[in-house]
């Protein structure tokens, strides 16, 4: 292939994509609702569908429905895969996921255009229900490709609504034949936004991810006694929003105690009867311990359940937590991060190695190909948030690299 | 009037229709949603029209729905009202407001089976609304019948899916004619289960209300930024969870510090956008504070607002907060209560003057006329809950010391 050291993508049509894209699901805050597997989703998935086909490549979508838009390269070898997500949160950003799906899309474009065909072929994914707001466990479509969870299991989930996720991909109007997983992957490269506040704040153009943090989430259940509000004197009360609220107070205390790297969330509550002259029974809540230290995690989570333990005791209730996700750190792998830092140098632009954390799609893919990220930076590091915004220059800057790095290896790994 | 000395009520009676009317609504572990303004409550509001017409009381009912069944006195003065409500909580319970108001119906019956008829008229009243979970405030039949809350405000009430009170009135398929408390109340009775373990752990068949705690509900709104869970370390974030928990606990300290007269509970919480792996930029919660003095209810609600200033402070809130309900202590009319002290007597029952902890229409008709409550034991002072209880014997008891009490009033008062 002729060299291809002064090939750059189309800023500004990367970012007419990324502002189309927008509009489907777009919120009045200027943010985004296209959750997976909604009409907006179907709507989204189209349009991605007919860029791609525009753009010569052939979208194939597995049986989970994740997208697979493939540029045949110069030999029939495993493709460099390239991607993210179009799905967002209930009240999220334009740039969450989308910016590593369309930047995979302008490559593509970009090669296209110049007529140049890599060694290997490129493929552009957009994997399925990455977020997880509306069916669990998230980093589905990944995590169902990479083998973690069994695709029966993936498609028995049920949203909030008891919707199943079976039916709900069969509404998208996609031709879900893909067998999950079964080829190999030359390497996995992904785009993605900080989503946290170090870049911008030290001025830096790019992250080198170097790996990613861990996860727990849990489900917590917390039984008490549903009394009257004006009649039952404190001393007797088993108040089940009391012992939530003493566990919040610890999530963060405990998230606190393994600052900086360490976060702990607690993110929903639901409360029964949830009747303001009522003395609460039942509260169920959510609990998310993150940490770049498989040890640092364990910990967190163990002083979580004494607390646990303790407000059982202390304000009389029956309490039970399950886990309902789970992902030891990750380490992203040498060679394709190198080829991200030579891409930048290249482009002239200054980097920092970082770690996420956020969970992505590249976590799963790391146990099947060599894979790395690329960040951008993000305004005020907001994300999962309307407000959530970048800059058309970040944006470019992070499609350059991702384009010299996924040429870089679809020539020589 | 002959003698009514010797005059008692059927308690077999009474406690068929407590059962008969508790299938309306009724839930699978025993309790009762019959909520305000329902399917429920309009099945309900027919069966006891049908009870106090075969006891041949005249029904009317008044522009907020609220029902007065009326006997006739051998004069033509102004009633002796005895009632309660018919509404219940979401997971409510079968005697709850329910005993007084088929209490009442079952001395109407009493009467006219064996021919008596009182000096002064009798009615017996379901109050519209009194539970409060679907529509506020609390109360509200007789808040509007008293004056205290306009009739259009009440009209225009909207429950939580916005739906109008108007509105659903019109479906109870009432005749809705009656004028708003236009007319003299010459006394008003309340029997109610005590919703409180007092009575049952001194082992007393019966409690003298003398009064009731004040009250002061809030709506609380917090106002954070929702950000991602994952990438936000803990010292930059502005959690409205966080915020929310800690305003909690204050709650419970300040309950505490005024206990055992004062209590003071969070019982609604909703939390935005309520996704586990998003840091809560929005909750609403309530909360209820409770004294029988005046000046340590100002003193509670004072030492909230410090901590609500605290939350804001130091969680990087927005927090304001509203009161949506106020009512001061309420000590009820000597002699009316000492005619329930006489009844009690007569029936050889032991009785305990008490306050009530929960609110009750009685507090409204306080300031229209002379009103006392009539308190049964309930089991384990279980209420607002499905397992809620009494004993067949307690609520005739508490029925026969209401029909004594109603019968001297209605004769010498």
């Amino acid at each position: 292939m002729q060299s291809t050291h002064n090939l750059r993508i189309n800023g500004e049509r990367l970012w007419r994509s990324l502002i189309n894209m927008a509009r489907i699901g777009g919120t009045a805050r200027g943010g985004c609702n296209r959750q997976a597997l909604t009409g907006e989703d179907r709507e989204g998935r189209a349009l991605f569908k007919q860029w791609c086909e525009e753009a010569g490549l052939t979208v194939r979508v597995d049986k989970l429905g994740s997208m697979f838009a493939r540029m045949e390269g110069r030999e029939s070898l495993p493709p460099v895969l390239i991607g993210s997500h179009l799905d967002t949160q209930p009240t999220g950003g334009k740039f969450d996921g989308v910016l590593g799906v369309l930047a995979g899309l302008e490559i593509a474009r970009c090669l296209h255009e110049a007529g140049l065909k890599p060694r290997r072929p490129i493929e552009i994914v957009n994997w399925t229900n990455e977020e997880g707001c509306r069916f669990t466990p998230v980093m589905l479509g990944s995590a169902v490709f990479a083998g973690v969870v069994p695709l029966e299991r993936a498609l028995a989930a049920r949203d909030a609504q008891g919707l199943l996720l079976a039916d709900e991909l069969a509404r998208m109007d996609l031709d879900c034949v893909e067998p999950m997983g079964s080829r190999p992957i030359a390497a996995y490269l992904e785009l993605h936004i900080e989503q946290g506040p170090i870049l911008e704040d030290e001025g830096y153009d790019l992250g080198f991810v170097t790996g990613g943090q861990g996860h727990r989430w849990f489900d917590i259940n917390l039984r008490g006694f549903e009394r009257h509000a004006g009649t039952t004197p404190m001393p007797v009360r088993r108040d089940a929003l009391a012992g939530a609220a003493f566990l919040i107070g610890e999530a963060k205390r405990i998230g606190e105690q393994y600052a900086p790297d360490g976060v702990a969330t607690v993110g929903c509550v639901d409360v029964r009867p949830n009747s303001r002259n009522v003395i609460p029974g039942e509260v169920f809540m959510t609990l998310d311990l993150r940490h770049p230290n498989g040890q640092s995690l364990a910990d967190m989570n163990a002083a979580f359940m004494q607390s646990l333990e303790s407000a059982n005791g202390a304000y009389g209730l029956e309490g039970d937590i399950k886990c309902v996700s789970e992902c030891a750190p990750v380490f992203f792998d040498a060679r394709v991060l190198d080829a991200v830092r030579r891409a930048s140098a290249t482009l002239g632009l200054r980097g920092r190695d970082i770690i996420s954390g956020a969970g992505h799609d590249a976590f799963h893919m790391a146990s099947l190909a060599p894979t790395a990220m690329i960040f951008t930076p993000c305004c005020g590091g907001i994300s999962h948030n309307e407000s959530e915004d970048i800059s058309p220059e970040w944006a470019r800057n992070g499609a350059n690299a991702l384009l010299l790095a996924a040429i870089e290896i679809a020539e020589t790994i």
